[in-house]
């Protein structure tokens, strides 16, 4: 056995992340492990896949963030099971990890509920590599629309259809119907892009169902402002290649549909062979334990916690706090001093944009909304992005988007391949 | 017919793109063409290979470029030939493009001397998509290192070899050095970056064969310097998964393995059914025009002109020069006037750099080397990037760069299969 205690911490997101970075200094040997070599900032994910921002801006190499902390190590690899008998977590190229302390912080994935066959016809957005694929489709569908002759197919292939109105959904809508009705309008000459009809489909009789509704209220007359077609009350009930199909038998011809409607998270709980919910969560214990076994915590997206009646949502502040508190119980017990007990999420409030001086604040005790709301919610995400370089990046390309209305990240990256894939 | 002459540029290169901007305002309809929807600014590529810069840095939608020039508009497609009989250019897809005049500037690509089987071992760095993926090559085998327990095998992944010692295989050595001896030494915790082994493999007897033999004196002490191992005079006879072998019998284990050695024109030969030099370059007339095919023009890398009995290079000035030239012939002879007659190659400098404070320029009458060549070069770089916002995201890059001695577009973009792949 080694002579430190080892802590191995599965996921380089805000969880996982924050947990190494609050175990700096301490005399363990930690290593994180991660399927990718960067940390994401998911809440700018939108943005890339609109052509607002590239994958570097919005991401960071963990290796990058964690070099000089001397107790850390970074692997990429795969975590394919964990054998909790042995304590060891397993790679999937056979690698195996033994652990005295675990943090699982491994996320979650869009679900299709149970209709995955939709995922090829309806990409989600949660890797970058779903940002590029989305925007390979945006604008390949109205490349495809200028060299057709055939105004149905122009008609069909200037559809672009987003399922699920929360947050994602709605800045996804915002973020495509400014593309197309702001920035390309001088870019194409057999069509006009200003035609280009975007749908956002929700299942619920409102859009961001997590806000109050009078926000609600607001980011719909904002979206159709802006040229967004909302479908409230609509379930989906169909998707293929040529659109979506509803509950009331009426369909929607889209050559491109993206998914922003459900959450699963990642198989920790399989992993575990402990009780999941309804979402693939593990219910954890309140000091974010797992039952049944000691020293193993889950955090993040694919941890389930009640506090004050409410699930704790699943949002970058909750897992970076969820990743600290983790961090001081494991200080607390290494050096046999009381634990810190329950952990208590604090709610600074919930963000959404629609676009262009538009967003939506709810700070429970203030509700703000429109130009001031954006400013604001422009100044947080520059300011949580990780690094003055990314900070700087991104103020100057919000900058220069702002002032030309222009996207200089439309750039559809891919092989040839690639190119000849539509859908 | 359509009433206003055609005019069919394929490529939006330095060339292509240069012919269209000079064409602005012509009482003509212009079709760019290409397969790409951006344009890319090569000479800077290499630092997106080596994780310094973005693709979208170095690239430029074209329908961006050319959005509010009324006479031109801009089709994404795949020439497969060309019909000189009825004048019209066949793309992949079945479509057609009539043309009045054709403006051929279809670039270069890599070649490896009958050897095509080496390509996969050893990728080139010609396009977007080749950059990246070098990019990926380059990271994953340091994560590979990493990772592996085998001292021999760890050997074999920290050994870059690149093949060609012009100007991007100095510049990629000198790159792939600094990446692993200045900016990666904190990341990783079972290997040691510095020892990264780079070998630099050239057939002649000096770098930088096209500058003066001062100025690869130069080169070569400042690669050595940067420790770069530089093999002179050396013949490579086999490229494989484990490496390189070399005319005298000899071997080089090395997992990574780039190509910077041969350069082969794109197909308008083919297409036009007209003679081509060994470099397949269509032997064009003293005014870019093509030998027996009237109104078509080839420009750039896919052109060789000699001139004062040199070959006019294959380099960026060239090829805008010649579409300049090729766009006033185009607006003489539409005007009735003389047509400006044969083409001037104004040769302005050769410039390479080799690393951070290093560099090389010949201006013929000059001769720069070092800290005020590499400054020169960064700002040269600089000036010519289209767009304010490239060239400011370019600036505030390099200038973390500089001061951090930092890498953070070092992502691994790609699919799980991406990850998997290692040559």
């Amino acid at each position: 056995m080694s002579p430190l205690p080892r802590i191995v911490i599965v996921g380089a997101g805000f969880g996982g992340l924050t947990a190494a970075r609050a175990l700096d200094g301490l005399a363990v040997d930690l290593t994180v492990v991660d399927r990718r070599n960067f940390h994401l900032f998911q809440p700018l994910l939108y943005q890339v896949a609109t052509a607002g921002l590239n994958p570097s801006d919005v991401a960071w190499p963990v290796r990058g963030i964690l070099s000089r902390q001397k107790n850390a190590r970074v692997l990429l690899g795969e975590v394919t099971s964990i054998d909790a008998t042995t304590r060891e977590v397993l790679l999937s190229d056979g690698r195996k990890l033994a652990y005295d302390w675990l943090i699982l912080a491994t996320g979650a994935t869009h679900t299709y509920f149970g209709n995955d066959q939709w995922e090829r016809h309806a990409p989600g957005l949660k890797r970058v590599d779903d940002a590029t694929l989305i925007r390979r489709r945006l604008l390949l569908a109205l490349e495809r629309a200028e060299n057709s002759g055939d105004p149905a197919e122009q008609k069909k292939l200037m559809t672009f259809a987003i399922v699920g109105a929360g947050p994602t959904g709605v800045e996804l809508a915002g973020a495509i119907a400014e593309l197309s009705k702001k920035v390309l309008i001088h870019d194409f000459r057999a069509i006009n892009t200003r035609d280009v009809r975007v749908v956002l489909v929700e299942g619920a009789d409102r859009v961001l169902l997590s806000f109050p509704p009078t926000l609600s209220a607001f980011a719909l007359a904002e979206l159709e402002k802006k040229g967004v077609d909302v479908m409230l009350n609509t379930r989906v009930t169909g998707c293929d290649a040529d659109g979506l199909s509803f509950g009331d038998g009426s369909n929607l011809d889209a050559a491109t549909v993206l998914w922003a409607a459900g959450v699963a998270a990642s198989p920790a709980a399989r992993w575990l062979d402990v009780p999941a919910d309804r979402a693939g969560r593990v219910q954890v214990l309140p000091d974010l334990g797992v039952p049944g076994h000691e020293r193993v915590f889950v955090i993040g997206d694919t941890a389930a916690i009640v506090q004050n009646g409410k699930q704790v949502p699943g949002v970058a502040p909750a897992a970076k706090q969820q990743g600290q508190h983790v961090a001081k119980t494991i200080r607390a017990a290494l050096a046999g001093k009381k634990s810190p007990g329950p952990f208590k999420y604090r709610d600074f409030g919930n963000l959404a944009t629609i676009g262009r001086h538009s967003a939506v604040i709810d700070f429970g005790f203030l509700r703000m909304k429109g130009l001031i709301a954006w400013w604001l919610w422009g100044i947080a995400h520059v300011y949580f992005l990780i690094g003055a370089r990314n900070r700087s990046l991104v103020a100057t390309q919000w900058f220069f988007n702002y002032l030309s209305y222009s996207r200089a990240a439309r750039l559809i990256v891919g092989t040839d391949e690639d190119y000849k894939e539509i859908r």
